[in-house]
């Protein structure tokens, strides 16, 4: 093989975008001779070669790199530029070509980079946008089984300065694998000749890497621990996630779920910090999908044009009953939404929850049936408002009121569970889409009990 | 004094619930008296005496029991029944008679107490419902300045088993006051002759028992601890709260916050748990409000029987209409809860807010108002769908569209502002609140610009 021939194929590769080729290519040559070839291109590039090795091609050149070089190159993986040429990778060769990184070069990496460069960089480990690898930090104390107590406490009295958290110590095998979860005080309170090992109980609860950062979430209120280890895909402890940071996860988790709830997309930014121009793009789309949906009121409005002329009376009480559907049906999913969020209602769980709504809805619409009814008795009394069928008009609109608050009810609290069995989230939009939804069959439930209980008198 | 007709006194004094006389004459008698004159009541009668002792009183009665008595009396304060007698107290009786209970009774009550017996005596506390002394356990572990590092350590060894949490040790004074908090990583990265002092730098924050349990989570997010110590109005260590504690304190926030939003009061139970009929409860009561008070549009479109007669088409318009402004109306308060909950937005911010949301209002109204004004033009051409005058129709429809977007944005955004500034929740149903709301305003926008706009021709 001839180096300068294979260094010009190297750049030229990089130049054209032909990763796979290159990545081929590597595949011929000895993990010494890349670290060799890899030497005189220019620090982004060789990051990109790098980026582009299998994992244990990549783990092998990294041992090859003195200390200095092994800095540079996972400094210059920070670098915007790098980041932006394997971010304009095809998705479907991203996920082929680019592995998972090896251990030594994630924990090396999260350690030497300051918070922002980390930002950039952690896009080039592969982690997706909402995972807890994006999350972990890397400053953590681990100690070995065969350790005595007293050697553990003076390990970490020297090299423990810069870990996160204190409370957890993490019991690791020869290969650097998660054995073991210690708290501090199971230390603190052992007496200094007794062995690590004898603390082990080997129970422990670890997180993935790749896992979604909401399994943070979820584990650390079941487990009530300080911090949570974090593992590869081969079980090796590359990181933790500490309470703090997975309590700002659940507050954003929050804010994203009352946002879309509200109906709108998440703002991802403060509210008084993001350009107005932004968002009202955030909210314009939304707004525009209701609108559109709700246009269906006009074309069901339209097909009573002929009610509403011989009997303008119906009319006035179309706001009235279409908003109650909305709102029992905004009240219905919010319950359901924020349930299935804390974990409390599951996909399985809609059988019993469509009984629980039947019976809500019937009750609920049942009191504003009433209320209505007798709102409408008490105006023609007072103002002989609504001429002389007025009781027939008071009895639609019950009727009426005790469907629509029924049937939004139990659309608002199925609707969840719809959006979430299709993969969606089910916070998405969900109150105003269900006042929607419910306002076009509100009206048809009202204009339909209209034609039966005022046939042959007012229609 | 004749302890006899005392001893009379304090149990006719009990039984007719006269408890201002009871504490008035208390103030007589010495500590050593009381604490034998307690001696011979019924154990419930006995804690109640106690209770309604002056705070410094308390304290000293307290020390002149014996051990055993101290564990009984204690216990006695976690029954169903003595609570309920203090409970069924009248308020203003309550806050003049129950002061702040001496810290010392505070640790060792919530110590000797299980969870369950814990939250009925934490009512004879004087902790309000939502306060941090409701939230906080006793099992915390303390150093003094002047110990070294290697006694300290020996201390937490023998003493801290039960310490809910060691992550974090507290100094205090000879008066058992609070003077600073220390990581245990600086104690075992300390030198072992150390003293406690020299790491001591008395920057600590801390919070009051009495203290709303929001400010437990805003203070946790600020000062990204394990723990928070709390202490009495004396400065007096008596507990701390641990981070999970606030983690789940910051959730049940925010679903309490989702569920009032969505338009019912916060349900405080798991949907699946909570009995139907409490739950219906808990929805009506908001239900019947906002159809109370949607029932001004049946009102304001009683108004314009005349021009719907006149123009049947206008009505057919009326839902699309309104739940526009309905619709931004509920994202724009949303995202102003949410970002008052979150801390981002404050009272004094409601200029600036205002004027984002006219921006934001007028920009979505005008997508909304073109979108409406060519969908009436597009059914014109397909299905000439609306007469002669169908121009000017979509014109009605497009104008209004924007006021009444706008007017959405605006009364969404400035809602939570008012609603704080009267001292109520600003997440109080406002969302379908402002629907209600915006669709009277609605109305009564849309037929006005139709009446400036159709005059002459179709009105």
């Amino acid at each position: 093989m001839n180096p300068i021939l294979a260094m010009i194929d190297l750049k030229a590769l990089i130049e054209a975008r032909d990763f796979n080729t290159l990545r081929e290519q590597a595949k011929n040559w000895s993990a010494g001779d890349l670290a060799e070839l890899m030497e005189p291109l220019p620090v982004e590039q060789e990051a990109i070669v790098f980026r582009l090795l299998p994992r244990d091609q990549a783990a092998d050149v990294f041992s090859y790199l003195s200390d200095e070089r092994q800095d540079e190159l996972l400094k210059a993986m920070a670098r915007e530029d790098v980041a932006a040429i394997l971010n304009a990778m095809d998705p479907d060769d991203r996920t082929s070509l680019l592995e998972e990184m090896p251990a030594t070069v994630v924990q090396h990496l999260l350690s030497m980079l300051s918070v922002e460069e980390r930002r950039v960089a952690s896009q080039l480990l592969g982690y997706e946008e909402d995972s807890v690898g994006r999350l972990m930090t890397t400053d953590f104390v681990r100690v070995r089984p065969h350790w005595k107590i007293s050697h553990a406490l003076e390990h970490i009295r020297r090299y423990g300065k810069d870990s996160e958290t204190m409370s957890m110590i993490y019991v690791i095998d020869d290969e650097n694998r998660l054995v073991d979860d210690l708290r501090i005080r199971q230390l603190l309170l052992a007496k200094p000749d007794e062995l690590i090992s004898d603390l082990m109980d080997s129970r422990y609860v670890s997180l993935k890497a790749t896992d979604n950062r909401e399994a943070a979430v979820d584990l650390m209120k079941k487990a009530d621990l300080p911090a949570l280890p974090v593992t590869d895909t081969r079980d090796i402890l590359i990181g933790i996630v500490t309470v703090d940071d997975v309590f700002d996860v659940a507050e954003e988790e929050a804010t994203e779920d009352i946002q879309k709830m509200g109906g709108s997309e998440a703002l991802d930014e403060p509210y008084m910090k993001i350009a107005i121009s932004k968002m009202v793009q955030k909210r314009a789309t939304w707004l525009i999908i209701l609108f559109i949906s709700e246009m269906l009121t006009a074309t069901a409005m339209g097909r009573f044009e002929n009610e509403i002329a011989k009997a303008v009376v119906l009319s006035i009480f179309v706001p009235l009953v279409i908003s109650s559907g909305g709102n029992s049906g905004s009240q219905a999913s919010t319950l359901i939404i924020r349930a299935m969020a804390l974990g409390e209602v599951g996909l399985t769980d809609w059988w019993r929850v469509m009984r629980r709504e039947f019976l809500s809805g019937l009750s609920l619409g049942g009191i504003l049936g009433v209320i209505g009814f007798f709102r409408i008795i008490l105006w023609h009394y007072l103002f002989n408002a609504y001429g002389e069928h007025w009781l027939l008009i008071a009895l639609t609109v019950g009727i009426a009121l005790i469907g629509i608050v029924l049937w939004g009810s139990l659309s608002g609290s199925m609707l969840p569970f719809f959006l979430r069995r299709v993969g969606l989230d089910p916070a998405t939009s969900s109150a105003p889409f269900v006042a929607t939804l419910v306002d076009v069959s509100g009206l048809i439930i009202y204009f339909t009990v209209a034609a039966v209980i005022l046939k042959g008198t007012l229609l």
